[in-house]
């Protein structure tokens, strides 16, 4: 990994804001914009974390822009906003901003595929395919119950002769699955192989659920990588392509902007690499205040807090 | 790659031995043992190449001990002898060597495990259960359809509790597998995060299939390489822990004996890496000449022919 530093925080390391209610306020003051992860920072699966509803009210009363910026690729924003709304948290669908959104607007707005050869072939579930939809997409595979079934031997010369394809495909996505089948990494590795640009919602390796650790779309998109020799370009975090998309967005001047997440090579980083005024680690996901105030650290927050509920001192 | 030269050509190159009888005689002479790869040299897929079952019969009247050796894990030595069987080959059992036999052989007589804890949990088709089940092997996983079920919510809770695993499972095992499930790599993820140990029967990252190429046993497995941060013991080509297990079978003197395949960074590399007499490759799979008669190319065979049956002049 390329050694990233905070310049904010090197000089001192980073600051610890849990029970300093002066530091608290100085911390939120500098800024206008609040960059949420969501799984690890708000809620662990369906475990909403302490306080969670007050601190974003809290956060809203003093005016702070709110932008909830998730990698995880099989929800919707709409679905998103279901899930706020079941855990009492106020939020907006235009406030989401998720990784299967962040690849549909780059495939609808810097690819501008021309019709007819603009189709996507997606190994992902239905938030990739809403998404696609939502910018007006043609996509194939994801959810279709038929490519689940057995690979049979006659597919093996269909695919290689092609007749099993669609030659309107010109970007293979892939996002977190949970119903893979050799029938679609076949597909998708014969669509790469013909050309077709190789995309990734995101590339997490792991999925935190149920207090464990879980394959995560990085792991379900691999047997193509594999397969193909080649890496997707991922639109999730830490890519500053969403980063780029979420500013093209929201219009807000990234030193007055801070991200907040569990993960530093993941949501820190992001933050960091896109020139944010400042970042906020809380330590109820993935990394370990061991990890950041270690010598040598190469992702490095502003600041840190147990847990969010801790901005309202 | 580290790089490998095989001392009996570097000097002047790999030898053309296609049309020259008199090289093919003296080539054929100096080994007792010709070890085969079988896809890519004998057949492609269903497609036997010219001429192989007349080569096989040359050499076995020239009293050559000939030994199959395949990477391929979905079939067992049983299901192998029925392929040769049905191309017209003459071939024995107990001359096939494959990637789940190696395996098998590996968890029996080198890691010895002890009951209870001495199962396996396999990613992978029948042929892999076949050969655990020749060597007395416990395992579960596998082709059990019950594992090929849509992944619920309660099954992460019941994965990550440990009421989902057995506890009895020691090692996970991983070949190709044309039924992947979600469920299937979330519990061999759990049982590598747990300690058992990863292994693979070979960890080729395509298959070559209908004149075209697929993901192979890499691919299939990638996912929970990706998943866990850990990468398998592979024991197929070009694996030295096959070579060792194939001489303790068959008891021959390396110096006088010839790998033959049409792969060099498995067949070719395994033959060199193993201190074999010699390598030939074969122009019938996936390699080609330009690819050993490159200057500064790394793997290079003693000789090369077309295709297998010049081998008869």
């Amino acid at each position: 990994m390329q050694a990233v530093k905070n310049m904010v925080s090197s000089a001192s390391g980073p600051q610890y804001l849990t029970g300093n209610k002066p530091g608290l306020d100085a911390f939120i003051d500098q800024f206008d914009v609040f960059l949420f992860d969501c799984d690890g920072v708000l809620w662990s699966g369906d475990h909403l974390f302490p306080r969670i509803p007050e601190t974003i009210r809290m956060l809203r009363e003093k005016k702070k822009q709110l932008v909830f910026v998730t990698n995880n690729s099989t929800k919707s924003r709409s679905d998103y906003k279901k899930k706020f709304d079941s855990m009492g948290i106020e939020a907006y669908e235009d406030e989401v901003f998720g990784s299967s959104y962040s690849a549909a607007i780059y495939i609808s707005r810097i690819m501008k595929l021309q019709a007819p050869k603009n189709k996507v072939f997606v190994l992902g579930e239905s938030g990739v395919e809403q998404e696609l939809d939502s910018e007006k997409v043609p996509h194939c595979g994801g959810t279709d119950p038929q490519l689940r079934r057995e690979m049979m031997p006659e597919d093996f010369k269909n695919v290689a002769n092609g007749s099993l394809l669609d030659d309107d495909v010109a970007v293979v996505l892939t996002g977190l699955d949970y119903h893979p089948s050799y029938l679609k990494y076949a597909l998708a590795m014969a669509y790469v192989r013909r050309g077709a640009k190789f995309l990734a919602t995101n590339v997490d390796s792991t999925l935190p659920s149920a207090g464990s650790l879980f394959p995560g779309a990085g792991s379900t998109s691999a047997p193509l990588i594999t397969a193909t020799g080649q890496e997707p370009l991922a639109l999730g975090k830490p890519s500053q392509a969403m980063m780029d998309a979420i500013e093209g967005k929201f219009q807000f001047d990234r030193k007055k902007a801070c991200m907040i997440g569990d993960r530093l090579n993941t949501d820190i980083e992001f933050g960091i690499k896109g020139g944010l005024g400042g970042t906020l680690c809380v330590l109820t996901g993935v990394s370990k205040k061991e990890e950041f105030l270690a010598a040598g650290a190469e992702v490095v927050p502003s600041a840190y807090v147990d847990q969010l509920g801790d901005l309202l001192g």
